[in-house]
């Protein structure tokens, strides 16, 4: 129930306007990287969120733990890298590392609990985590 | 066909995360605050944008024009005021200005043109100009 | 050095841009939120965020944890209520909640942790815990 | 002076967060991904839209036309092309298209206006031009 898997990298490179008057990526943005990762991570497993939605299955995230060890400024490169990992019945947890890049820099760590729901109940991720091989 | 009413105005304040590196609003944010000026517009005639997207009506923006004046800075307070054309018969057209508060320096001059539309293609807003009075 | 104070509220409305396609503000939006409720709070105690920036004093978020309890949708009236605590010598924490208006729905519970920074570096915040009356 | 050279393209992604409660990306953001385009393409020349502001060189936009002809929704794949060209002493237009990929549908065409200032006030973008081989 509880293995992990390293499983998954994903490059980006800092855009302009996602930094702020501090000169730094805004912290919100993190976010959306992460977000970014853990859908581009599930496409790769099969699993599209957005046609998932139109099915009435929502993934939701109901917690977010982020460590900001060293911001990142404009253009820098960097990959978020994921695990996963299930968390009793409905929960599925997200470990997720960003590394500047070339200089593997740790700059975020993450994690990211989600849960599947329809019509706003929690519901069994069997079939995702199926899909995902976590068992 | 061609009337204009001098109508709208909503005030903001500039958040610090809408800042970029230059220290001043990103320019994309200035859309950001049209778009909500039109949607509270709107809501103030008794048309909900989102009502409409889940009534299978969605109102479309086709053109934006934006003059960019002066540059707005972190928390600046200002108004966004909006006037409405309708032109031909499925485009209806926003003159949008913003202009900082309390010295009313004009920062943003900005036309925004859209239609109405049903599974994808325009169609009249008819129904949509009668609540807004254009006739 | 742990006492909490109740000390502020801003009220806020869902803009739809920041809603996503699922119909509900995007969770990478609450730290927007969050961000900007925490910097109103410092100007309400005369500490500009970029003043401060100027000065090279630089407040850095170094982890945020947050429980998204239930969605915020479109138009949404809410308020985000915080207090802040001083933990070890260098630590700023500030509790945060976000609850939906009128009904007081519980929406988000977040634990924001800062450091004062110089040149990159943790430096005391005794001057702006001074301003803060946190002894 | 008018002299238009074909010149630079950049792909993206769509990302989920861009998209808003109609599940299409959000207008705001294509303005994201044109500045973005342009800053890459800057950089493709040895000329760095940061490294230019902390010389106290900001390149400001002054107009922005957007067409906006199909929506791109959630994990589209598109391309944006640039051209630039001179207009008057100070400033810079540039053309810019967005394409779906592969199969090259017209999603935006945008006209951009530039111009460099030092201190608030236009400057001649000489050697900037210089360096883009414009004349």
């Amino acid at each position: 129930m509880t293995e992990i898997i390293k499983m998954y990298g994903l490059e980006f490179v800092v855009r302009d306007y996602e930094c702020d008057l501090q000169g730094i990526v805004n912290n919100a943005n993190y976010q959306h990287y992460l977000e970014h990762a853990r859908h581009e991570f599930l496409i790769s497993k099969g699993i599209s969120f957005v046609d998932l939605h139109n099915e009435g299955l929502d993934l939701i995230v109901t917690k977010v733990e982020i460590d900001y060890k060293h911001p990142l400024k404009s253009r820098d490169k960097f990959i978020v890298r994921l695990t996963i990992q299930r968390e009793g019945n409905v929960r599925l947890v997200f470990f997720q590392d960003i590394y500047r890049l070339p200089d593997e820099k740790h700059i975020v760590h993450a994690k990211v609990t989600g849960v599947a729901t329809k019509k706003g109940r929690p519901v069994s991720p069997g079939d995702l985590v199926n899909r995902l091989n976590l068992e």
